[in-house]
């Protein structure tokens, strides 16, 4: 059966054959997350029916695999349940968190106890925390095990964990002690106590610790785990960089979508198969926000109308000014949020940002002038559109450009610091603000510079 | 002594004093490499000459230290030549990558002959390939062993090296059999062969593979290391989930500098201390590429100057007109990426992508256009400065929206695909060519639209 007549069976009104079914099993997990994530929501809902629950549950444990939780609101609660008994703790409560909260509760009593109580204590740590998207299964070593012991415990009680990389050495109240890697076991000699070889004082991260640092922490260090310790310094799970992964995959996904005005969301499901109107209502709704708040330059330019209807050679380069402030607010503000992201730039070096900026925004003006200036004048040889007064207006692009393009680098690296001390991701929303900002601005910046150099000749 | 004390220190004349030496080797590498991240390039080659050449090694092993290449390039031959043999091979050819290529051939013969030669042969694989991220020690595993000797020879070997989760089973000519994690062994029973253990056809990635898709496939896959094949299928060496944060890092940081109208390598310097000079060179080229090509929105408005002359109503609408037409382009060119680089879309796609981008982009164009049209609809009440015409002003500003807004999302997703066809990566190279393509031909549509509804009454 090729993979178009799977699909299309999948789709069909009499659900898979036999023969599909046998070719579903038969898939690797990530090939068939692939399959089912090019499937309209009710085919992929019937894929996962005709898989064994088992199957179905290492399935829905991949992080590959979109709209997880949108496919198992479509399966009968006893059966969604089913499969998410089988999932392992992190994936579980990431997929509860991304269903409705009723859906949530509607499946939580059908769950086995002890996958419920789990994922009930789960679900009270915020979502993006450490907490959040810890794993909780992970391998308790005594600080009187030797090695040996060790190895023979993780031998033992490791064999349904997702993962053995991270063993904790924790006293008799559950404090943690040290790390100690699968590796530090292996190298070690049998006979001595693990507590002689564990790390002491390992990275670990605060249960309610934004999951972006912990990404920054686990990338920065090359770590393979963080253990996730409570406020009372109890281990209660770890995070792993397979979560990390997926932790930066998805904020550099969000980030993208939002300086391209896609709302997060619009690609929930495949580009391909969404309906249409799903597709056009995800995307207006950024595009007409962005749209009101550029109106106000419309607004803007109507208070200088008299001066363009004096001198319409104003208007031609309304573009070329508001973009140039444009894109010199868009560098600024990607430099300062990337700086602030490296921590090489505090809230308090605020003044030294403002110098800094004034002082290459003058020099970035002044070269984006020079040039403008230049363009005009060359013009002039061939074309007599300037007027008599070319060298003005020349004067007055030159002048406004070195003004709007340090206002824009000034705001442009302004915002995203008084975003940040307002509570606001300034990576996500700084980029609309920028530009109506600098749009609006620049445009008065223009007009104000033309009336001062052309009042009395041109205007 | 404080972190600024020592930033002194090591800033003067003087050299670290031996309080200064001793807290610089007290320090974790992590926070150490912070602390030089912070220093001018003398000052953190100070630094390193300070540490005894050992813990330079491990230092420099360090990604999250920035400028390695240029650090080294400030020591002498001999002591960087030195430093450089006592890191790890995949390291080592990242830095020697990153100097001039005189630099790097002064370095070399310095170098310690394993070292050199190791260096000489990964140098020779293109970057950013998995041949040109890869780790070459890796623990081999013969066919014949039990799981017991397995381990034994994993304590024997690998005492150095980076990481021992990779572990590959190879036949005597070195071609991959199979791959045992180190999970694998530990839980295994120490007397059956590792061939009986180890997972038959792993995922592997092909030498010149882009370092891009390695890092999918280990992502996607949720694995700790992929093993790299010569095109004979002998095993070379591996990628690692560490060398993939970076990669995801690195490229992550180039995208959103380019968005942002930044070229990559302007932040190599930490953002506080560049000097100004150096830093407004970097910023200006990319700004004055954009500068000059949006010269061409001044060239386009001045075809229609008459008609901005008797109509002077027209300009007031043109940043409104232009800007909706870039974030059109740039939303559907956001979401073609995407879908591209899910897989969801491919070149073959093409006409079905077009034909969903003009029904999306009416649909859109036709919600803008009529929120822009009841916008001077509604002024009208308030100010005259749309004229008595202005139902015909306000048509012309909705049909124009429509079309602009069409336009804009038709290029926005057909030129990531076009960039795509010609070998270009979408990501970073379509946000520049959408914003000056759409803004001119904006400009275009508005105008005509403007001359076919207000010929005979305003223009």
């Amino acid at each position: 059966m090729t993979s178009q007549e799977l699909t299309d069976t999948l789709g069909g009104p009499d659900g898979p054959t036999g023969d599909a079914r046998a070719q579903l099993v038969a898939m690797r997990d990530w090939d068939l997350a692939d399959l089912i994530n090019s499937l309209p929501l009710a085919a992929a809902a019937t894929a996962l029916r005709a898989l064994p629950p088992e199957r179905a549950s290492t399935l829905i444990d991949q992080p590959s695999l979109r709209r997880r939780a949108a496919i198992l609101e479509q399966l009968e609660p006893a059966l969604a349940a089913r499969i998410l008994d089988g999932a392992s703790a992190d994936e579980r409560t990431q997929i509860l968190r991304d269903m409705s909260p009723h859906e949530c509760h509607r499946l939580l009593p059908s769950m086995k106890q002890e996958a419920r109580q789990e994922a009930e204590r789960l679900l009270k740590y915020p979502p993006r925390t450490a907490g959040g998207i810890m794993t909780t299964e992970f391998v308790r070593l005594a600080p009187t095990m030797t090695v040996r012991e060790a190895l023979a415990q993780i031998r033992t009680v490791a064999r349904d964990m997702e993962s053995i990389y991270a063993c904790y050495v924790l006293d008799e109240r559950g404090a943690l002690l040290g790390a100690a890697s699968l590796r530090d076991l292996v190298m070690a000699d049998a006979d001595v106590l693990v507590t002689e070889i564990m790390r002491r004082k390992p990275i670990t991260a605060d249960v309610g610790e934004p999951q972006g640092q912990v990404a920054i922490k686990i990338s920065k260090y090359n770590l393979l785990a963080v253990p996730v310790l409570e406020s009372d310094s109890h281990v209660v799970g770890f995070v792993t960089v397979d979560d990390v992964i997926d932790v930066m995959v998805e904020e550099d996904t969000e980030r993208a979508l939002r300086m391209g005005a896609v709302e997060p969301g619009a690609l929930d499901e495949p580009y391909m198969i969404t309906p249409l109107t799903r597709m056009v209502r995800k995307r207006a709704s950024w595009l007409v926000v962005l749209f009101l708040s550029e109106m106000l330059t419309a607004t803007a330019m109507s208070f200088f109308e008299d001066e363009i209807a004096r001198a319409v050679v104003l208007a031609l380069f309304v573009p070329l000014i508001i973009s140039s402030g444009g894109n010199s607010g868009s560098q600024a503000a990607t430099l300062v949020i990337r700086a602030m992201a490296l921590g090489e730039v505090r809230l308090s070096d605020w003044w030294r940002v403002v110098r800094r900026e004034v002082l290459s925004g003058l020099a970035l003006g002044l070269i984006l002038g020079t040039i403008g200036f230049l363009r005009i004048a060359l013009w002039t040889i061939f074309t007599d559109i300037y007027g008599p007064h070319w060298p003005l207006v020349a004067l007055t692009v030159g002048v406004s450009l070195v003004g709007v393009v340090l206002w824009g680098t000034l705001s442009g690296s302004t915002l995203p610091l008084i975003l940040k001390r307002l509570g606001a991701d300034p990576a996500t929303s700084s980029a609309p603000f920028v530009a109506t900002l600098v749009d609006v601005t620049g445009l008065v910046i223009y007009f104000s510079v033309a009336w001062v150099i052309l009042r009395g000749t041109v205007l």
